[in-house]
């Protein structure tokens, strides 16, 4: 069990401190990445030595933002530092073992594998809390630290879209421009451009997306052939499940991603009408009330024939 | 020529009038159903009588906005202010005529028709200026101003996206949160949820994008054989010509619509590499640097080819 610390509790331990190897968590996101650069570049700026513990899975998206931070020749670590990093399960692939000093988190799930953990689940991005952090430290925030913490708070809120924004999320945006975050650029690269493959995919997706039960239940389709066709990557397949959502009047919606010739993977999302835990469970998957996923081993068709029966049984009227 | 009006003078002049009669602009958005509907509620809190001018153009989107806010029988207009309203080319459709007393505005082009005005450009949104005038006259906002003027805010900058956003903007949107706006449920309705056919028609277009110039140069098509097909009508068409900006590795991006057979109308937008006037100019258009427009009498493959030369023609090496 971790011993859980206030902001100022957390900022003294780290004043005692030095030698910081600070870690993001495996398929990482905007807000460890953010997070955890972000600190590093304050750590760095109250004259300590700290660095990035590499994480392979870091995408062209944010590698501008490790860029420099890796651990120089000869470092040793005296204080391994988690950010955005809610279990052990989580942590990122290479990692070598050590003892986790100092988690910094947002996840109310957060499994307490650290012997210190600042936890704040009521902030929708880690990035928040590391803003909280900095002024607590005392250390003002230069361009390269707001860009960071900027793309953290934006990317977990879906650019401030998500129902887990809150008006200190807006704050902590204002304080981020403030200090000299491009916001103009980041937004742009962060939630405005995508390859051309995603696009051609998308059009695929939308002009295959079928509705059912006068509407209120949506499918979108993946195909293996909708992949050939567009040229799209792995790289290219972020969040598609969100698609399907963006249909009015349709209060469920599901994708059914073909992951090889007679295997679907789904994912189903919805809202009061429906528990996709329960639909998802039927055929052997699970998750939340609003947001389940499970396998079967059929085409996509039949696939969602099965689906869309199961909902329609499970429908609250 | 307006009489200018800091915040404090056009409190002390909304003060000393009553019986407003608020006026939108035509092809109403967001940002001047929201902000003409809060002030009417702001301007009742005060214990003023104020009503909107029948605006017939809103659409379902924005119609429980002005829900109840109509003139009563007998009503005789005092003080006939316009919000978000830059010229009177603007004017909403039916307007009966009558000398604007007050104008409330953010766009610097403002052309000055109205006998005062409260005019601040730094604004990314009317949203903004209704707030903070709000605060002014002393109104302690409400869920429904609120709701209001969340909807003008996040509908002019994208939901902060944007790059007119500013930190201001952002405070702004903290407030209105605390004020009790229902921005979760705002957010899904004004982003997120489209109809099918809307759905439909950005799946055709996205199919049918083509690149030219190494990728430069993006060319989105709307025809009428994809009106037909989509099913999509001219209410799901909003913002159409933003979608063939998203790919990445393009910065000038061109949407080519068929109105009628032999009949297209470009919408044209760009970055530095090239001026989207210029170009336009060719075709007897014209507009700004970055978003301009010009008409073509001829099919869309015809008005694509024609144009992309044009653009080649003028890119700076």
């Amino acid at each position: 069990m971790s011993e859980l610390l206030t902001v100022r509790e957390c900022a003294d331990f780290i004043r005692s401190r030095d030698n910081f190897l600070i870690m993001s968590h495996c398929r990482p996101d905007g807000d460890t990445v953010g997070s955890a650069s972000a600190l590093c570049l304050i750590l760095r700026a109250m004259g300590k030595t700290a660095c990035l513990m590499p994480n392979p899975e870091i995408t062209s998206r944010y590698a501008r933002f490790v860029e420099g931070l890796e651990p120089p020749e000869g470092f040793v670590c005296e204080t391994l530092t988690a950010v955005d990093l809610a279990a052990d399960t989580m942590f990122p692939v290479g990692f070598a073992g050590g003892e986790v000093e100092l988690c910094i988190d947002h996840h109310g799930s957060n499994s307490r594998y650290a012997k210190r953990l600042l936890l704040k689940p009521e902030k929708a991005a880690c990035g928040e809390i590391v803003l909280e952090l900095a002024n607590e430290l005392g250390v003002k925030l230069d361009k390269e630290m707001a860009d960071r913490l900027y793309a953290a708070v934006s990317t977990d809120t879906g650019c401030f879209l998500y129902r887990n924004t809150t008006a200190d999320t807006h704050r902590a945006a204002a304080e981020l421009i403030d200090a000299g975050a491009d916001y103009g650029g980041l937004n742009v690269r962060l939630f405005r451009k995508v390859s051309p493959a995603r696009l051609k995919l998308e059009g695929l997706i939308y002009s295959a997306m079928r509705q059912y039960f006068d509407g209120r239940v949506t499918v979108a389709f993946v195909t293996l052939d909708m992949m050939r066709e567009s040229g799209a990557t792995e790289n290219d397949c972020d969040d598609l499940a969100s698609l399907a959502g963006r249909v009015e009047g349709s209060s469920c919606s599901a994708t059914i991603r073909e992951k090889a010739p007679g295997l679907c993977k789904i994912s189903l999302r919805s809202s009061f009408d429906v528990n996709s835990s329960d639909v998802c469970a039927k055929f052997g998957g699970g998750g939340h009330p609003m947001a389940a996923g499970c396998a079967m081993s059929c085409a996509p068709e039949e696939a969602a024939e099965r689906l869309v029966a199961a909902i329609i049984e499970e429908w609250k009227h």
